[in-house]
């Protein structure tokens, strides 16, 4: 269950980072839908390490081969299992760490939980595991179909702000640019803050936004399923993230109700409401409106300097820098977000059908 | 699966706000584990209405009834049912509603969703949901024990903002005072906003900050049902709830690695770190510090004053000001923030177990 | 999750024997079906003790209180808490049992599972658990409609075998007489079977039949949740049950494929099969034709004689009879196997209309 | 969901026959158990095809291959994902089943559930299907520990019985033919019979008898998920299931309780009952005797023989005869039926762990 997210679109992701492979299996699929390979290998393109300058330079094609549930392009309604090999793993590169604990790593934590760890590469810690939720992000994307519009883009590094138009962005402007910031002047920014981040040794957090358009009203549930709840918890699944906001988020805590409360009007033909300050969500259900959800990632925990920890017996040590990383995982972080949401909305999607919606 | 939380200890609550009674059945409890009728009592005394002048008015003693699962204060191991009882139900107040849209209300999702609704009291979106929340909360905290101490606190009002010290604030601090603020002298603020806003007719947002001291390490799991996500996952299924963060949340988005990063010291023949930005989760697993999360509420869809909106058809209409209700739902939340971090961690406690933990 | 049943529908029982009340909580019924509260009320009166000179003696009118999620009749689809009192609990009768181990209930299973138990009653092992899975089942047939047709009656007793035609017999055969044997020569012979058991203060055990007429092909799923293994898990999961078949059964073991095999044909324009030795399900999966199960019931365990056996300390004791039961469970256990089969079919036409069938 | 099986052990299995590959992934293995990997091939090796003369010739060596969750022979407590490639597919042998309805095969309720099927091999319906099952459970096996002994023999074929002291039967015993009969008198008898029907192109059925030893008291749960309940959806939901029992099964229908009541005794210091016609299961918990089970699998729906049958369009078409497969299933499935009791008790096990146990 720990690695199985959804209830009637069920993927469970499998992998260790140095292992043989990662991959996912996809389950409750709908059967006669379109599946191109392709379009799961555009988006694990999209999350590639080596992808660009600023991102980490393991050597990983990613290529992804489908093992089951679909045939000649169309899925089967039977479980769709994603398989990428594991090829450049330099495990030696790990070898300092195997008693060190690196520090906001995962390292204490699997030990403290499991008394044993695969410690090179991180191992299901590694970003890696996020391989299979891209994947099966993938085949979430073809049950909701062209209706439905997902664009997540980098929204902050560090202090750096983009101003974006969450009600028009694209995915075709968000891949403008290496950083995914579809605010270019912002973006030149963030590359320079990134690239002077990474020549110091240091790692930089930021911001991700991501809206989905189109998301029919009534998808999400009343009570603990409600489908912001939902997208909650897929956020912090991800490594690194640390906050999560929907709509006015934090900010609205900050507000009134007499200028927070988003009043219904009619708009051709449809009720709509004239602000969305509810961020496309009322009552744990989506009401039609923008569903805009907004990201906090910490800065990557693996610098290239020395740190203070200890080792698995409490000695201090210190751990010198090694490895290869990312010295900002936004960038590669947008595609994942958008599988995610795609994930939990097509996910709803299907609960809200058998009900009859 | 909608109406429930948790995967091995289970709570499904149920319940209309105007229907015969609200309540929740807890499966998973371990036998032989004292649950007083007191214990349970005291965390709903909490979120009661009318149990100050600034919290709603409706009348309601909230008296709990357990049906199952205990036998002379033991739990048996079975489901644990309790029930509370309406009895103050104002169901003519929500006349001028049947047809009407309430602004930032679920009346429209739920058309959207269901067809139906009940639309007396906001139904099955009212708060009142949440006393099945509280009474299964207290299950949680008998089966997380007195070592696990749990304290929620409301940390802002609008602008207001306490200072508290997480290390050691208690429960008796935060009950010290109706607003539950730990801070008097914030508290004292608070109270005067909130007195201010209700003659205003308006309403107020704010944050609670919830901390939880004494859980063991090796809480959590890798992957999807990482702690931090079930916390974020069991916040936003709060009513009114726009944000969450853990450990250094959006604020550690803007900071860099080499000061983030947490590092580890031998303290006290333990691990432990120096500084805790992780919020006592890393990699998705507790690592033994204090567990230290911030939920944001948005102000109370509800206010006194007339409000533009529409009906079910679509034709516009002026909402007039009716019914009892919060001006600021963060002094009642308190307990309720607990009662789901209780449930989060007292559910991971047994899978803990399960595995050999 | 011990006590749920049901993946899209979803119900969870609670409730020991002489506790306060045992009922249900129905989750993931949809929104907007008729549900009169007579509907199921008259299942319950089916499975009431007292009904007739046959059955256990305690007198308890099981009336149902709707709790929650129905509104004027009508389903809102949030959940459906059902609510039964005890009433006439005769703790006294359990003094005897409280150390002794009454041979095949499951007192000492319990204790060595839990540690604890509710004595009086059988507490949670009660055939009084079955109440809220009789209410539940109302509310599954309330979503598969008039269409499907399910009848459930006893099929023998001991060695009396009834002779009835599946395809054609109705509740109100299996209605016009106590025994709920719709072959009137064979219930007969029953009755006074059972009788003459209960004069000799011994019990006797038999199996049921049940059909399912009208079910649509195309529910079920091919691999772990196949539809006959899902109607095997609700069988077994009564009390007192110990065999399951569908179609052939065993004695299809002994056929030959040249046999056994359905072969196909189509009539009245849609595809079906000449024989039905698959019993209405194919590859897990529904194909129209009328699902045939079989069931067998043990003898009851509480016998009006004396027996040997152990008390919680190994010492051997030997246990007077006492207290009311049932000389034969089965007429009372009809309505009770129709409840969940009709539950497995509800939760898997929901199943089916999730991914677009 | 429908791929998936267990609660705390959770397997979903993949693939279809003649696609890329089948496997499972298994998830919630206790981290730090020896899995060496041959003890999964040996149990695929057991369930292999053209392992014997009675068997499919289908030529698959069936190596497993392990993609994560192990490293070193030890279980990481992350997920176990294990992978068969599928090499000998003769699609073209299935070009006549294109159109056609296979008579009690699952062509015609695949095509009723999804409108679309991997035709080739049968598709996800094949008994490849419970690779994963059997590799899944090795990983049971290693969490059940040496303590407990599954051993599961073929009791019949047709009518020729087999006589064999459960309390005694060993894997060695079994193994010693290739019937799987550990009377070998029963034994040459059924090989006969097996044969002679393979030259009949026809096919035959039989029982399974399943006996798990040294299972601890207090396994499974009081309700709907009874350890017996469990194991009858287990046992259904393998191809070709038609019947189950548990202890005395059908014939303990006929016998009056005086005498199927158990009766409890202390031996060697601990309780057990005298008889066992519970087949150590009560009230859905183990008792700590000889779990007995007993499965019926009807004769194999492929036969070589012309058979009637419809297309897709419900034309009438003869099917002739084509394909490899085995004339009586039973002795390939004896170690898929020790892996779905394994899997059952060893998710119990752990939420057995969970709650205190």
């Amino acid at each position: 269950m720990d690695n199985s997210f959804g209830h009637l679109l069920r993927v469970t992701t499998f992998g260790e980072s140095h292992g043989p492979a990662v991959g996912c299996v996809v389950d409750g699929c709908p059967p006669r839908l379109p599946l191109p390979i392709d379009a799961i290998q555009r988006e694990l393109d999209r999350r590639r390490p080596g992808q660009s300058r600023i991102v980490t330079q393991r050597k990983e094609a990613d290529t992804v081969e489908i093992l089951s549930g679909v045939l000649d392009g169309q899925t089967l309604g039977t479980p769709i299992a994603m398989l990428v090999r594991n090829t450049d793993q330099r495990s030696h590169d790990y070898a300092a760490v195997e008693t060190a604990y690196r520090p906001s790593h995962a390292d204490y934590t699997y030990d403290a939980k499991f008394g044993i760890r695969a410690i090179a590469g991180g191992g299901r810690a590694s970003a890696r595991e996020t391989i299979g939720r891209v994947a099966a992000g993938a085949v979430a994307r073809a049950i909701l179909g062209a209706a439905v519009e997902l664009v997540a883009w980098v929204d902050e590094v560090e202090d750096l702000v983009a101003t974006v138009d969450g009600g028009s962005v694209t995915v075709d402007d968000v891949e403008r640019n290496i950083v995914r910031c579809p605010d270019e002047a912002a973006a030149a920014a963030m590359l320079a803050r990134i690239e002077a981040a990474r020549k110091d040794g240091d790692s930089l957090g930021g911001t991700i936004r991501c809206v989905a358009r189109g998301v029919p009203a009534g998808l999400g549930a009343p009570v603990f399923d409600k489908l912001d709840a939902e997208l909650a918890k897929a956020m912090l699944s991800l490594p690194a993230v640390k906050g999560f906001e929907i709509g006015s988020g934090f900010a609205g805590a900050r507000m009134r109700g007499s200028t927070h409360n988003d009043a219904f009007v009619k708009e051709d033909g449809r009720i709509r409401t004239r602000t969305n300050h509810s961020g496309g969500v009322q009552g744990g259900i989506s009401n039609g409106e923008t569903i805009a959800i907004r990201v906090a990632f910490k800065p990557t925990a693996t610098i290239m300097r020395p740190q203070e920890t200890v080792d698995r017996d409490g000695n201090a040590v210190t751990l010198a820098p090694k490895g290869r990383h990312d010295p900002c995982v936004l960038p590669r972080a947008v595609p994942i977000v958008e599988a995610m949401v795609a994930l939990v909305l097509a996910d709803h999607l299907l609960r809200q059908r058998a009900i009859g919606g």
